[in-house]
């Protein structure tokens, strides 16, 4: 893993969010997106190429939603660039890590995704995101 | 705040944690360093640029060792690289944001440093961070 890519926060209420890291960035979001199969709205924040997404819950049973309501807001992952997934979930697999799920799925941003097991990396949410060709 | 300096990550036992991030990342901490002051060992890997400290409570009371107790491991804080942590204290007050103590303190790495208050920043924990002169 060469690159972070982006770090995600959970919030309740993603406008509020917004003006709130707006005011601590100095700089608004550069886009918003619906993530519907995931349940969640995000917004984006660059800083210095890092990408800061906030993530707001938009139905009860979404994973956010179940973060916000046991954990309360706050840090949620880290997202980490691979060039492809697919890969990266055999060679992770191969020195013992676990994932969520077996393939990579969509996700905001354009983006290939998986989740690894938190509990095999100390408790931090990694999710492993591929750029989207075409 | 132009740039994100490091991610701090909690963790119970850093020998067994900086294995783990070395399976995971790929190469080896680049640094291990203790903060007597703070009551901490850190290590630091770094991704392209971006630094990850794994942080270890060196004693019972220290506020790692508290963040532990209550939150167990995981992800712990984000800090932003700037010029001046007494100018951005005084910017960010102006703002309305509240900061953990008045004045910036030695931390890890040869930084001055300064945390905000969580509750106001979505309950992330935000460090501002300065590289030392001399």
């Amino acid at each position: 893993m060469e690159k972070l890519e982006h770090i995600g926060i959970a919030v309740k209420n993603l406008q509020k969010s917004n003006e709130l890291f707006e005011k601590l960035l100095g700089k608004p979001p550069y886009k918003t997106e619906d993530v519907e199969r995931e349940g969640v709205r995000t917004s984006f924040f660059d800083v210095g190429g890092i990408k800061i997404e906030l993530i707001e819950a938009t139905r009860a049973n979404s994973p956010i939603a179940k973060f916000l309501e046991t954990r309360g807001e706050g840090l949620h992952h880290l997202a980490f660039a691979v060039d492809s997934v697919k890969e990266s979930i055999e060679e992770l697999s191969n020195k013992e890590f676990r994932m969520l799920s077996d393939e990579a799925k969509p996700g905001a941003d354009n983006k290939m995704i998986v989740f690894m097991h938190p509990k095999g990396t100390n408790n931090v949410l990694v999710e492993l995101c591929e750029e989207r060709k075409g």
